[in-house]
Order: structure tokens, then sequence, then C-alpha cells
């Protein structure tokens, strides 16, 4: 029988797709992706989307951005001492840096954003972290610079080390217009006799299907940021795969899929604002973590921060290949009865 | 060496968190809730939480509704004919639920929603779907409802089986105030003296707190439809531990967290309107899953969905309890250096 | 001098634009518009797709449905209680429809939609009001049907009449969801040639611009609920021409424009799920509105909601008039600096 | 007859309401306040505001930032174009803030914010525009950066001079974030025994409803960024009353209503993030419209930007007149029968 704390293990199924081709700012790669999932028809899924884009070239991945952040909230006496603070935060700008940078070896002040309502003012930091994700590192520096904040506005009271402005694990706008993780576009451009061969459809019916399900669908049901079929689904496998906190896929999944069809072309790309993902850190320890971060080949000797790039343009390849092969199936309603409950969930 | 194909597994840290004291609409039970996750420290975090609401008389969870949704999307040849296309729809309700029925021995049609965007049609379709989670279930449903529906109007054309207004694991408003899986509080009353001697905080203080993080934070973070802390992180540890397709933390997590000072007590609950699991279905056979589900008392002889509805209020009990333990902390900036650092994550 | 309560007047310029032509749901018809603004440009914006549209057969409105709402909030003493509101309001339908039924000679109960966070409650009433547009109407027979819930429900106290899931003048998804006001598509189709005459530019163009401008860049912004590009301006001056509360420009600007080339014509169509206006109430009197009002056949004997409808469909044709004209702008590098600027305004 | 192309009038009941007292960034003034709408029981809604917030010492606003935006659309061959495009516009910072300013006497760049989907890039600036709300200042001066960055990056294309980044007009995250228009906070704190006296209510009953009506209320309503009763209608009645772009209310009613019992005393605010107004422009030269902006001291010689931000923080304390009158007779069920109707609309 089982001790009461003892520590258990929940064992989920993986297995590595691909071979998946990628191009772009981290170099070329050629790799296996594990995914870890209960849903399994995801891994022929994501399958189909590799081999399709292998043929057509690869897929091209480009991180614009990156950085991990945390909002602390501060309570001023009044609106005009709200001001006054605003103000000194940003004149104090370099002094926050020395502060921020005091408190990890990784951790670097990049950007200050503030809002105010009425007499509370939320400050959201957001630092470069090197290969970690962040969460930690973040939120001791958060708190070292709001602690120093309060000692030099004594008339201002702590509100909270975090103010839900971050914004961790919530769906928000304010993620992907600021920035939180890495910034990945994921594209590749497929010739209509691949799209007909591997995909049994068209680019301008997956072009089609794009603008009305992502975009148009999504804009109906309330959705915010967002305009994909299931990117949840891949970045769920691949977090849990390679030791990431999964639960960051609530801002993770908030990203866009585009689909034109240009010439004898489909040009499709997915857009990941908000990719939270490190190559150290909490649950990277773990052997099959390991083994899968080795795998990917982002446990190499590089600069500070580029092997998390590198396992985020990874991931964004991942998600490229699945959301392709879904898009697609569900162009097709004669493949749906029997493929889509067989190979594909969710979307 | 390791064959391509072979299926490895990804063994998550699993931990068994309580006992969690539970009453209201599916009983009273005392529960040990198994978590899954890379971050350890949400164990102690719950913990902590368990013990304040077991000394303070347990957690009411009340169950509100359930149903799982699948959006449709039909392209009509102009308006006038959407609107025709929308009054065929509600004048064969009848016809729907007998076809609906006829694919699945639990799926019931439960709801018809219609959005028109120009000529597109959306037709969102709620099932009830017993014990399972429903995913499977309510697509073959509404794949078959789709084929009679085009059957019927040859002048429409196939759009997609899914919409995107389903809204399948992506963060919108529809599926809080339409419904998708079930809508759960879970609520609970602490003395003062309880607040003290476990959390550390004051009613008063948590109360204020959650409203100027969760509800103004959130808001401004530009979030939709919810206003907690990180309900996203117990809701994947639960998740994954007991088998569920976790990717459906997206919508998950937009749920609400209440928090009044009232005489001497704290009033506190939190509200998840998408709290979508099942005790059947994809993953509920791996052996870990099965033995969380047998030790949960959710793998009983019961009328089908009481074992589902079970499940759920447990999870939102354990969600109650880090989403108090974790606001509590926050309220203390003489905690947050020490503790919020190694037992804390995210929020 | 002006004494210190004088009621002045603030005269906006205005112009009636036109003739639309319409046809569909509420009959053909044949009208000059009238638009109060202090942003001229916008008439002969207006103006252009007018004509256009009249050039290609007219436009196409069609009314989906309507309903005016107003939402209570009542606070029960907990999460269980709640449930037991809810089951009573459900159940209690017939007498709510009655005491409705009881407050005006058009107040008709037509739906009841309910929220509950913890231990409060939200209901949320659609009515019939005939031509009016209701916002006194609804508000009246709101306060009565909460009167006598809390009567019937002694343990459950007041929270307001109004809760903000009305959701009035406000930004929202729940109108747009549940709908708040009348639902109306009005749509066209415009030959190629037609296109180029008038427009300068071509279906494709169109079509493009369409999707990354008002779908994509609406999402990046993080709109809610919305896809167009100035809704707003013809609706302020339609507004205020025929004497509506024209603070509903904020929701009923939350609508959709669609755009596709198909063969040798432009598909092009403005979808708004929140257009309230009527034929009667607060500002109608006033002899411009009137005027305004007969000119278009809106006061005409008709059965009670008629004469609001046929406004409804007028107003959104305008709509589609000026949205048209601003997109097919927008197309054209080489005409903007010139013609922009003195011709149309916003966007 | 009428002429066809005859201007006309439209006349709206307008009354000037006050004296209303402010303090604050722009100084202290005793101003009464023009508003221009149908819905005239505002009226006295809002001089009961004036009424308490002058017995209580008056209302103190606070100017926090200001600027006027407009976003362009370029497509980029490829997504790595895009990156190149993003490092350009960046690099040339310098060269578009003085291309910007030969545009116009008073517009100067302040912002550039960027955001990519795949191989497109829009590019939102923000500058500042003087007196002028600035919308045509501001799409000349991006017109004038559109086609330079185009004829400097020739493998660029156009795509809209209006990505609806902007976000002109209609509701989104990105104006509160990013800020459009002036960002203003207007604050009070009203004795217990003046919320007595003049609104029949207390402190406690005013914090817990706005809680309750303004932030959850909103919140459930999928409501994006706004916390708020009825901001749109005092915006809707001083934007006519003084000549601005009223459908500029879309984003401007989207703002926070703040009330929290402290001690004896109601400590009060609205805080508008995008308040947009203009003392020169379009709509001001009109006779009433002159007039009103005399009598409210916006037309005095001042620095540039001083009298719009006074007619900001004017507008501001009319917002909070109002907004405070209306929850104060929310929180009383008594009063709402009788009052409300009569002298309330809306909220």
């Amino acid at each position: 029988m089982k001790k009461r704390d003892e520590v258990e293990t929940a064992a989920l199924p993986m297995r590595k797709v691909g071979p998946v081709q990628v191009t772009g700012s981290e170099g070329a790669m050629e790799v296996r992706v594990p995914l870890a999932t209960f849903e399994t028809p995801l891994w022929p899924s994501v399958e189909r989307g590799a081999r399709v884009t292998a043929h057509a070239g690869g897929i091209c991945a480009t991180v614009f951005d990156e950085g991990m952040t945390r909002s602390v909230l501060v309570e001023a006496p009044d609106a005009p001492a709200a001001l006054d603070l605003v103000r000194f935060v940003k004149a104090q700008r370099r002094a926050l840096e020395d502060r921020a940078a005091g408190t990890s070896r990784f951790a670097r002040l990049k950007e200050v954003h503030i809002e105010v309502v009425g007499r509370l003012v939320w400050i959201r930091f957001a630092f470069d972290t090197g290969d970690a994700a962040g969460h930690n590192m973040t939120t001791r520096a958060a708190d070292a610079l709001l602690a120093w904040i309060l000692e030099q506005r004594p008339e201002c009271a702590y509100g909270s080390v975090s103010g839900n402005l971050c914004c961790d694990k919530k769906a928000s706008a304010v993620n992907g217009l600021l920035g939180r993780g890495k910034r990945v576009v994921a594209e590749t451009r497929i010739p209509r006799r691949l799209v007909e061969r591997f995909l049994h459809t068209t680019p301008e019916k997956i072009a089609e299907l794009n603008v009305r399900k992502n975009w148009m669908g999504t804009v109906l049901a309330g959705g915010v940021r967002s305009a994909n079929a299931h990117f949840a689904n891949m970045l769920l496998a691949f977090y849990l795969a390679t030791g990431q906190d999964a639960a960051n896929i609530v801002e993770g999944s908030q990203g866009f899929t585009m689909a034109e069809a240009e010439g004898e072309e489909l040009v499709f790309s997915v857009t990941l604002p908000n990719l939270i993902v490190g190559t150290v850190g909490n649950g990277k320890g773990l052997p099959f973590v390991e083994e899968n971060l080795r795998g990917l080949g982002c446990l190499e000797p590089r600069e500070p921060g580029a092997n998390a790039r590198r396992l985020a343009v990874i991931c964004a390849a991942a998600v490229l290949c699945g959301e392709l092969s879904l898009l697609a199936a569900q162009t097709n309603p004669g493949e749906l009865m029997a493929a889509h409950l067989t190979l594909e969930r969710g979307g």
C-alpha cells in the first residue's frame, strides 16, 4: 500500500513524430518531435503535417522577440500620487535594471509597462531570462523591484506581487500585444500537387476554411486575440514531453493561423505570440525530459537563450504540422466520419 | 535503441493531496486528490487549502448544468436562404433529437444555438454525454446532424464539421455564456480565526486582493470572462492525473473567484462554467488513471453522468483549495520572498 | 443672456443621402437616408455606396431576430440557494410572462438567461417591445419581475435592477451571442464592372482587405465580436437623424463585414447583431426626427414592430453603403492622400 | 420644398449642467457643462453628481498621457522579410519622426508598436496632435510614413493605410493598453453624510454595487477592458455639445469605475484611458460648439495641447458625476420604480 505522501508517477503515452524539417532564425534542423498525450490520434495528424512540409522543403521558423513578465500592484494614496509613481518608475529605469540584474545571473529588465485605475498602479516588468522559461526568476526580480519601489515611495502601499496583468496562465489580450515568452512565426509554402497528394484537398479550400472557421468562427465565439483550430493540442503534448509548465498553454494557444492560396502554392503559417518554453528549470531534470531535450539538440553549449529559442521554433513547427493536418481534414466532409474520429481530436 | 514508432511514456510526478472534504449536490465525500505536475510546489499549496477548508466544515460544491458542444458551419446561397435554414433547424428540433440519439447510447441533443454572418450559418449543438467528456460522441452526432441538414437543404453547402463556435480548447466568451462541460460552483465559509491560523491573513485582505488582482487585474489585461489567480494550475494537474484531455484547461481556466468578508467569516467561492471532465473514454483505461478514478469514488455503479459529476465537484473543490492558498500568500508581502518561490507557482 | 436652466439646441449638420434601394424581409423600398454628423465627408462616402448598390439591383436586408434586454442582479444566501433560484425562475416562466405583460401594452417576455457566480445570480430578460427601442419599457418590466421574484424568494436580496449583463451601451460578447435589439443582415452582389467603375477597385482587392483589416486587424487589436471598418460612423449619423439613443452605437457597432469575390461578382454583406432602433419613444417627437421618420416611411399604420424593423433594415443598408465605400478607398494607395482625407473619416 | 443636397440641421436638446468643480493637473476651474442628448433625464442625473462633488470639495482630474494613433498594414514576402521590416522600422525611428513632423505643424511621432501575423505587418504609430483630436493629422502622417517605408522596402507591398489596430471607433483592448487619445483619471472623496444626504445611500452600498455590477457584471457579459455603468451616455452628450467626433464614444466608453468605502468617506473615481477630444478641427467652427468651448474656457491662448487637456478633464469630471448618480440610484430598490425611469436612462 502506498504511503500518504509518496510521490507516484502519471505515465502518459509519448511518441516521437517526424522528422520535422525546420529552417529559419535558429538554423536548419531535422528533428523527431516528442509528444506526450492521452489523445493519441494527435500523433498521425502531426506526422502527416511533418511529411507534407518536409516534401515541400521544410518549415521556416522565425523568433521575433522574447521576454518573461510579472506585474506588481501598488496602491497610491490618490490619482495624483499615482501619476508621481508612474513618473518615478519611468525616471528610475536604470536603477530598476541594476536591481533586477542583481537578483539572478540571467534576469535582465527589458520593458516596463504601467496601467492605472484610480489610485491603483500596475507595473508590468518584462525580463530576458536566458534559457529558462523564467517564471521564478521573474517573480524573484519583481519582488525585489517592488520592495525597492515601496521603500522609495513610502506613501504607497503593497498591493500584490502579481496583479494579473502579467498575465500568467490566463487568456487575455495583454500578452499578445506586449509580449510574454517567445514570439514565433512558422511558415511554409506547399505546392498544390503536394497538398492534393498528402492532404487530399486544395490550397483554396484550406484558405477559405481558415478564414471562416479560425478567424470568423473564433470572433463569433467571442475569442480574444486568437484564430486557430487546435494549437492547444500540440502545445500540451510538446510541453509535457519537454518538461514545460503546461498550464501556459492557456496563453500559448492564443495564436494565429494564416492560409492563402497564391499561384500554385498554399502559403501557410502559424504565429505564436506567447510561446513560453525553457530548457532549464523545473521539470527539466527528469530523465525522459532530459532525453527529449537532448534529442532535439536543445542541451548544447550555446549562448544563453539559444537553446530555448531552438526549442521554441521546433515547438512552433510541430504546431504548424498539426494545425495544417486538421484543417485539411475538415475541408473534406467525406473524410470526417471515417478519419476525424480516429485520427483527430478537438478543434 | 528505441524503434521509430515505439510508444514511450512521459512519467510526470504525481501526489495525492488532502483529504479534501466536499458536500453539496453530489453528496458528501472525503477524498485525497491526485495531482500530476512538474510544478510540485502546487502540492503543499492545495494541501493547505484542503486543511483550512476541512477545519471550516468542508467545501460545498454544486453542479448547475452540463452539456458538451460542437458547432457545424454551413454556407447558404444568400442571407434570406440563411434565414430559411435557421427556421428549418428550429422547426426540426424533434427530428434532430432523434437523429442525435441514434448515433450513440448516451448522446442526447439538449440545445441548439445559431449564429449568422452574411450567408454563413453556424449551428452549435449541445448534448448530454453521460459519463464521457464527450468530444468524440459529440463530433459523431454533429456529423450526422450536419449530413442530414445538408440532405434536406440541398441549396446549402458543407462548411466545416467544426466552425470554432464550439468552442473547443480556445478561450472565448461563448462557452461561459452558453455552457460547455459542467458548470460548477464550489463555496466555503471560513471563520476569521482559521483564516488567521492557517492562511496568516484576514478575510478583508483576501477580499480586497481578489477584487483588485482577479477582477480588476484580469480586466486590465484584456481577459475574457475570467477572474482568478491560477485555476489553470490545479486543472492541469487534476486533468493529467485523471486521464482528461488536458488541453481543455484553456476554456476550463476561464472561471471566477469570489471572496467577501461577512461578519467574522470569509465567504470564498470558485465558479467554473466550463469544466470538461469524464470518467469514461480516451485515457481512462491507463492503470494509474483507473486507480485514481477509483480512489475518488468515480467508477461506482451510478446513473449515467453521476460519476462524471462527482469528478467535477472534486475537481472544483481542488481548484478552490489551490486558489485560496495562493491568494492568501499574495496578501502578505513578508511571505512572498520566502514561501511563494518555493511553494507556489504562477498566478 | 441665457437663463440657467434654459434648454438650448445643438444644431448638427444633416443631409439626406441616396436614394438607397432596399429589398428583403421588410419589403422593397427606395429611400433617401438622413445622416446627422460633424464629419460631413461621410455623406459622399455613403452616397457612393448607395449609387453602386442601386446600379447592382439594390441591397437585400433581412431581419433575423429582435428583442430588448435588461438583467437584474440577486444575491442568494449561498450557491445551493442560487441553484434553487435558478430552478424557480425557470419553473415560473409563465408567471413571469404574465407579470411582464401587465407592465405595458407592448412588452412581452421572450427569453430568460441566467448566470451565476458564487451566490450571485444575474437574470437577463429579453422582451419584445413593439416599435419602441424599449429601454424604459424593459426597465419597467424588469423592475416588476425582480420585485415579484424577491417577494417569492424572501431569502434572496436585491442586488441591482441592472447587473451589466444586459449589456446596455457597453461593448461585450453577450449581446451578439444572446441578442439585443434587432439582428439584421444587409447583403448585395455587385458585378465586377460596377466595382471597377464606381469604386475604382476589384472584388478580389476588397475581399482581401476585408479579411486582413476587418477580421485579422480587429482580432489583433483585441476586439470583441466585431469585424468592420467604421460601422460606428454610419450608425451615429443615422441614430442622431432619427432620434435614437445614440449611445447604443457602442454595442451597435459590434458587427461583421463579409466580402467575397465569386465569379465575376463581389458578394458583400454587413451583419448587425445589435441594432437598437425604434420609431416611438424619447426623441421621436422632435420635428426634424418626425419628418425624417416619415420620409423613411416608418410612421405608417402597420402591425406593432413593423415600422421599427423597416427602420432597422434602412439603417443596415446605410451601414453597408458607407462600409463598402471606405473599404474600396482603402484598397487603393493612390486614392488615399487625395480622397480619404477629404471624403472619409475614421476606420 | 428642400433641395436634394441641402444641408439641414438636426437640433438636439442641450442644457448646461453644474457648476462642476474641478481641480488637478489642468488647474482649478468651476464650469457649467453643456450636454446635448435626446435622453434628457441625463441632465438632472449629472447635476446631482455635480452638486454632491462640489459640496465635497470638487473633483480632482489628472491627465496621465496622450497621443493619437493610426496603424498601417504592410505585406512582406515572407516571415523573415517581415522580421527585416520590423528591424528596419525600429532602426529608422529618427527618420520616421522627421517625416511625420514634416506633414503638419503639430504632429509629432511618439510611439511605434508593431504586430506580425505570418508575413503581414501592422505598424501602429502614435502621435502628439496638439489641440486637435487628430484623426486627420494622424492619417496624413501615417500615409506619409507608409509611403516612405514602401519606397525603402520595395519588396514589401501596400496593405492598408488603416489595418484596424489603430483602433478607431471599435471596442478593443489595444487602445487601453497602448493608449489612444487622453488617459484621464477623475477622482473624488465624499464624506458619508453627503452621500446620505444627496445620494440617499451609503459608501458601502455604492462600493459593493460597483464591484458586482460594473466589474463582475461586465466580465460576465464578455466585456473587454471596461467596467462602468454608463460612461457612454455622458460622453455622447458632451461630445455632441463640444463638436467632437462622437463615434469615438465606442472606445471612449471603455473605462473603469472604482468605488471604495474608506473610513467615513466614499473614494470614487472614473478612469478613461481613451478620451478622444479636441478644441480645433472638424465641427469646432459651428456657432454653438464655439460658444460651448469658450464657456468651458477651452479657447484661451495656451501652449499647444493645453486647451484639449482642459476639455478632457472637464469631460472626465462630467462622466464621474453621471456615473456616481446612476450607481447611487441603483443601490436603492425603492428609488428605482419612481426615479430611475424618469431621471436615468440606460446603464
